[in-house]
């Protein structure tokens, strides 16, 4: 038996709302696809793709030969590409017309006791039409399951809309809420180091942290999403979402289990323990940036309100740093700085924790502190930045890394994110969904935010495409440390 | 000016007894000439090499091209090493003579106020002899210095009289105890990874670390040493000064500076807070081991008691396992494995931190622990062994390295012990020599497991030369953990 057959699933119908979108055709289908390919997927398992198009099954299959089949690369390979087609219905549903849920009925009543997945990969503003329309057919069973991808809501009111109108239909332990970041391979490995390791814990606190920087950096600008990026900014974007998971992940309790109920606890309470920023304090503890004309990988780069969809006067951030902290007894006083960004200078998610300096030094050395460097993106790594004393006739010390890359420690493919969501949807493990308390404490911590920010008209500071932000993010880190790691020598 | 440079030496005459000796060959010569070619001497430095032997000083030098010359290797320059021979100077002197030591009067004489270096590289029964005749000859000014290799003594009473005997002509700040190993810069390393980092100092403790393991394993047999070694044994040998060496860095408390006093007070404390194994314990905390036939590194080695030199009824010991403990806040109730041995399956030199188990394991995952694995030797590398989560689908963690190797980190040459030694002595710098109540404790320790083995006659167990020793030393880490490094997965 092959490791992975141990792991295969119970039978199940996966229903793709938005089944020719993005989405579906560049990750949720590959996904499927790696799992078929690797022999996870039990032989009555289909993929129902739903959209408007008029289209047989047949025709969507050619699409998909256009489409999907360039997004599985490598892994490619004829026969199963072709049983994984065969596990494809397509139907062409019109959602806003409740009559033709009758088609999802004829297909999903062939086998009504199997788990049951409806993914709603298409815009928010249906989502709630798509959950009134399967529960009016009937279509919600006890093994059904619904999946959502951000944005869940503009702010917090909206949000909780959004969830008292799936709450109308499901249950919370059958509402799976997509933050793909959770779904991340290194994301998860963030839990495994802290606490399937000693060494960490210990010193995983105030008593020997200085600081904690988060940055998920992006080379790309707003490119074909301009539209709905203009109406939403960086900070709905990136930071009420992945860059909070990330610093709860950092900052989280041990919980008592790696049960589902026990994680999110875990991380609502940290979520509820975020120190509230409002008013006038917003404005010396966060940075908003927007970018201007620039170069980028040596490509010149128009300017955000130059893009095609945005608006000449827009005062949309591309670009967000700030400064976090936690009133708990292990965080108190270290302060956790976010920052994220279109059109910076590097592409990169990495974490890194500063620690207290020595307290005293008896040797001559570096005035920077002990680091650890985990990047997530786009290597896998961890570095251990230490002193040592360098070579000769001297006891002078040298910065030296002890250093770990995933892809050399371990042959194997990493799996992409979707590939185990979809595997967690289909199974029944919400670990790395998002519970319905974490969307609103996140909310409630960033809605002050940008209140404030509309209360100030804080305009957003432009930034050269290309740069690491405004100078202002600097600024706002300079007052605890020597700065951002690439300030730092 | 050259980096080497700042750090030149004053002017000293260096007076190697047993100069045409294998040591004075091998490591003394080569390592003033590595010192001579990096510039770090200053003109006015002679080496004046004494023995018995009738020779000129030519007649030396042609002898140091024969003997020398090879172990200078790459490092070899035409130059440099003309120039290094023109410091040295050749004296035939009959030590047991004291009328002979009129030609160092002479030649010492010239520079009366230079630093003056008596280095005794020659059998320890000499000593004595050779500090009285430098004093009676008057050579022993304020700038001189007395240096010494082991064996100082056999045991604690021998140790004391050559102490008391050298402390006739010599202050003890005169004195300068020779252990090679806190002349290599990978030992000198363990104290800059302790108190020059943030990170170790919080979990080097009994509540985060479960055991440590020091290894210095040969897999040289006794060779042309087995005159000396049958009557002295890896206790005496390597134990006594080696292993109790590392063990004391490892454990020191953090020194008020590396003033050579503070560091000195803080390795006399750890020896002197040595738990004394004594009477029947030693029997349980202690195994001897003598090499038999067996095979090393595919050649085949002849049992210990069958080498040349050695009684063929010889109870020496040829290996050492015990477990020592220290009476500390910091250490109480962790043990501190030492071994070593020859004819041993590898040549290494390591230390292993082995830290506690996680607490409160949420997830499946192998049953070893953390470690800091500090090699010393042949290769100078750090190792943190942790857990990260394997790839796929499951969250089973896996143990990975994070590596840290100092030949790829430090491009520059690491020096020999003996030139950082001999740089130390002609400076005035005892911070890496042994005080005279290091040596005193550290007997006072050892006596008492010799004294025990020889009350209850522990004939040491025979293990193929090739193993890693008797399986007794396993068993004796057995009751504690998985067992020495190379036994745990």
């Amino acid at each position: 038996m092959s490791p992975t057959k141990e792991f295969s699933l119970a039978p199940f119908d996966l229903v793709l709302f938005g089944g020719t979108g993005d989405l579906a055709m560049r990750k949720l289908l590959p996904a499927m696809y790696f799992r078929h390919y690797e022999e996870q997927l039990p032989d009555d398992g289909r993929i129902i793709c739903v959209a408007r198009s008029a289209m047989s099954t047949e025709e969507f299959k050619q699409e998909m030969e256009r489409t999907v089949r360039q997004h599985v690369e490598s892994m490619y390979d004829e026969t199963a590409w072709a049983s994984f087609c065969d596990r494809i219905l397509y139907l062409s549903i019109d959602i806003t017309d409740q009559a033709q849920y009758q088609q999802l009925v004829e297909v999903l009543g062939e086998v009504p006791d199997r788990v049951r997945v409806f993914y709603l990969s298409t815009a928010p503003g249906l989502f709630s039409r798509i959950c009134d329309g399967v529960a009016k057919a009937g279509l919600v069973t006890e093994n059904s399951r619904v999946a959502l991808e951000k944005p869940l809501g503009r702010d917090l009111a909206s949000a909780v809309a959004i969830n008292d109108e799936l709450a109308e239909v499901f249950t919370e332990a059958q509402i799976y809420r997509i933050d793909h970041y959770l779904g991340k391979e290194t994301v998860q490995n963030l839990m495994a180091l802290r606490f399937g390791n000693y060494l960490f814990e210990p010193i995983w606190r105030r008593e020997h942290i200085s600081d904690i920087q988060i940055t998920i950096a992006e080379q790309l600008g707003v490119e074909s999403r301009a539209g709905y990026y203009d109406h939403t900014g960086a900070m709905r974007d990136m930071v009420q979402n992945h860059l909070l998971q990330l610093l709860v992940i950092l900052a989280m309790e041990p919980p008592v289990s790696i049960h589902p109920d026990a994680v999110r606890d875990e991380k609502i309470k940290i979520l509820r323990s975020l120190k509230p920023l409002s008013g006038r304090d917003v404005l010396d503890s966060t940075v908003r940036g927007q970018y201007s004309d620039g170069t980028v990988n040596g490509k010149p780069v128009i300017a955000y309100r130059d893009s095609d969809g945005v608006a000449p006067n827009s005062f949309t951030e591309t670009f967000v740093a700030l400064k976090a902290e936690i009133d708990s007894w292990r965080w108190q006083g270290v302060p956790f700085f976010l920052r994220t960004g279109k059109s910076l200078q590097d592409r990169r998610t990495e974490i890194v924790i500063n620690f207290r300096s020595v307290p005293h030094s008896i040797f001559d050395m570096p005035r920077v502190p002990n680091r650890l460097i985990i990047r997530l993106q786009p290597e896998e790594i961890i570095k251990f930045q230490i002193f040592a004393k360098g070579r000769g006739d001297e006891m002078r010390l040298q910065s030296v890394d002890l250093d770990l890359d995933f892809n050399q420690a371990f042959k194997k493919r990493q799996m992409i994110a979707y590939e185990r969501l979809l595997l967690d949807i289909i199974r029944g493990n919400q670990t790395l969904f998002n519970h319905r308390d974490e969307v609103t404490a996140a909310w409630g911590w960033i809605d002050p935010i940008i209140q404030s920010w509309e209360q100030y008209q804080v305009e957003p500071i432009p930034y050269a495409a290309g740069t690491w932000g405004p100078p202002a993010s600097s600024a706002l880190i300079a007052k605890h440390n020597c700065g951002w790691l690439e300030e730092c020598p």
